[in-house]
């Protein structure tokens, strides 16, 4: 068994789940948590899940970094809508070459915090998971769960598999959770978006789940050309996706159960969506070369307008 | 005064105004209603206008097109999603070279006029008009009122000011309607447009009136973007619209009161979307040119989606 301590910043739907799965298994596990403190303090963490139920009636609640110890890994789980915290969050909770986990949407995340952290290596994982907070400290697991690790270097570089790499799928696979490495991690994040740009955007702005978008012949087509803008996209960062891989993802949809897209559930529940890290990120990235996304900056300034309005409309509830 | 005659096929917010100014001004004019015919038979015309209320207590109603005289002048004033009717319309009612007055939004209406009816002349009219129909019979008519008429020839080849222009324009002007004489009817269409697609399109896609879509960054960069796409269209098509009249439209629209366009109107009423003749058809133009407009055709998909989900929707309410 690993001695390596865990903190998992964001003990919500996702980092609830992978937390108390690796507590679970004997890891040393520190949870950060806002709203649910008090009663993941008092009463630990329940998970519903598919695999089967468990509870941890005692976890290592947190509310503020400075009191929790500097771990070996430390998991970023929060929606990247609150990355705005994470130059105060980090510094105090890693160690010295300790592993930053970045288990977030879209695009850049690693080259932020490798401004806020220096002498740590940063992991991306790519999450393929669908689960809710049902509950104070209350989380079901309803598909899914596996994660994709790469490790990032300077400039996105490719590292290949790395040691680093191995030991936290080690950790990970002994909680159950399957893992794939990759070797190059910007690669991957493109890859992943070429589901998320598509499908998130669409199900916000048309009110719609993936079964409905994909049913329907506009929509069909209009997913796919986002995809093919993603893989333009991808191809001017020297990373190409093959049309074989889009194909994939459009026939693996279709035959997905009706999903309602983390992006839509965050904009029924009035929360903050993830438009820079998902859309934003992606259109800078490829902004210096000759390489144009139209249709991907046309959803890009659309979601821009509802994430805005929601907002103004909740500052106007709260007066 | 003319003896030319009027048969106004479709008597809404628009046909009913302008049918009801010329009748007020002594012309000879017949009104196609549908559900509203048994109410005008009886009642006639109520038009309350911010140029002065007027009333016609007895008009001439029909209900079938083969009961209405042969007209010189026949004014098309449906919605563009009824045109599939005009192969039976507008044989019986108009005369032989009589003139054909297409008030409709959108491009190529004209040409499809001119595969049913010979040996007529085509008139385009851009009307630039806010009214609603607010009971049987009763037209609200709000605001400005202007038509630009321009003559169509084949393939849109530009007239000039023709003879048959100036006699309708001169008896639309006896009845207070200003006109302004255009001589390239593609030009006139194209350049509605460039108001047309992105504040129809985008007002039902993100549920917005014109002055949210113009106090947001990212919504005010897209309407420019799109405006600048519709310009490109208009050039494939030999048409250059000058950046200054982009301009002219965003300032305008700025200054202009709060609008909910005639589009997201239709929608919220659950009706059927003028989307073909508004963007399939502009998309087709350019179709066969090395031109791509590929926002326009990401607004034109996804207003696909939500027509064809509300007609799907009301299907289902039926049932």
């Amino acid at each position: 068994m690993s001695e390596r301590s865990y903190a998992i910043l964001g003990t919500g739907a996702l980092g609830g789940f992978y937390g108390a799965k690796l507590q679970k298994a004997g890891k040393n596990v520190h949870f950060l948590l806002n709203s649910d403190y008090e009663h993941a303090s008092k009463f630990g963490l329940v998970i519903e899940s598919k695999d089967g139920d468990f509870s941890l009636t005692q976890v290592n609640a947190y509310r503020d970094v400075e009191k929790m110890p500097q771990c070996d890994v430390v998991v970023i789980a929060l929606k990247t809508t609150q990355n705005y915290l994470l130059p105060q969050m980090l510094p105090p909770v890693v160690k010295d070459d300790g592993v930053v986990l970045v288990l977030q949407n879209g695009l850049a995340v690693e080259e932020e915090v490798a401004l806020i952290v220096g002498n740590v290596s940063i992991i991306g994982g790519l999450c393929f998971l669908c689960s809710n907070k049902v509950g104070a400290g209350h989380i079901r697991h309803l598909d899914y769960g596996q994660i994709t690790l790469a490790e990032y270097a300077n400039d996105y570089h490719p590292t290949g598999i790395t040691e680093k790499m191995r030991q936290i799928a080690s950790d990970l696979e002994d909680a159950g959770i399957p893992i794939i490495l990759a070797e190059d991690l910007l690669l991957a994040r493109w890859k992943k978006l070429v589901w998320n740009i598509p499908y998130n955007g669409l199900s916000v702005i048309l009110n719609a789940r993936t079964d409905e978008l994909m049913s329907y012949f506009h929509t069909r087509n209009l997913v796919e050309q986002l995809m093919y803008e993603v893989a333009a996209g991808s191809k001017s960062c020297g990373r190409i996706i093959p049309d074989s891989f889009i194909q994939t993802m459009l026939d693996w949809t279709i035959k997905m159960k009706p999903y309602r897209t983390s992006m839509k559930i965050d904009y029924d529940e009035r929360r903050p969506m993830e438009v820079e890290a998902i859309f934003g990120n992606p259109l800078r990235k490829v902004h210096s070369s000759c390489v144009d996304l139209p249709q991907i900056r046309c959803i890009y300034q659309q979601l821009k307008f509802l994430d805005e309005t929601l907002t103004a409309s909740k500052a106007n509830f709260s007066l």
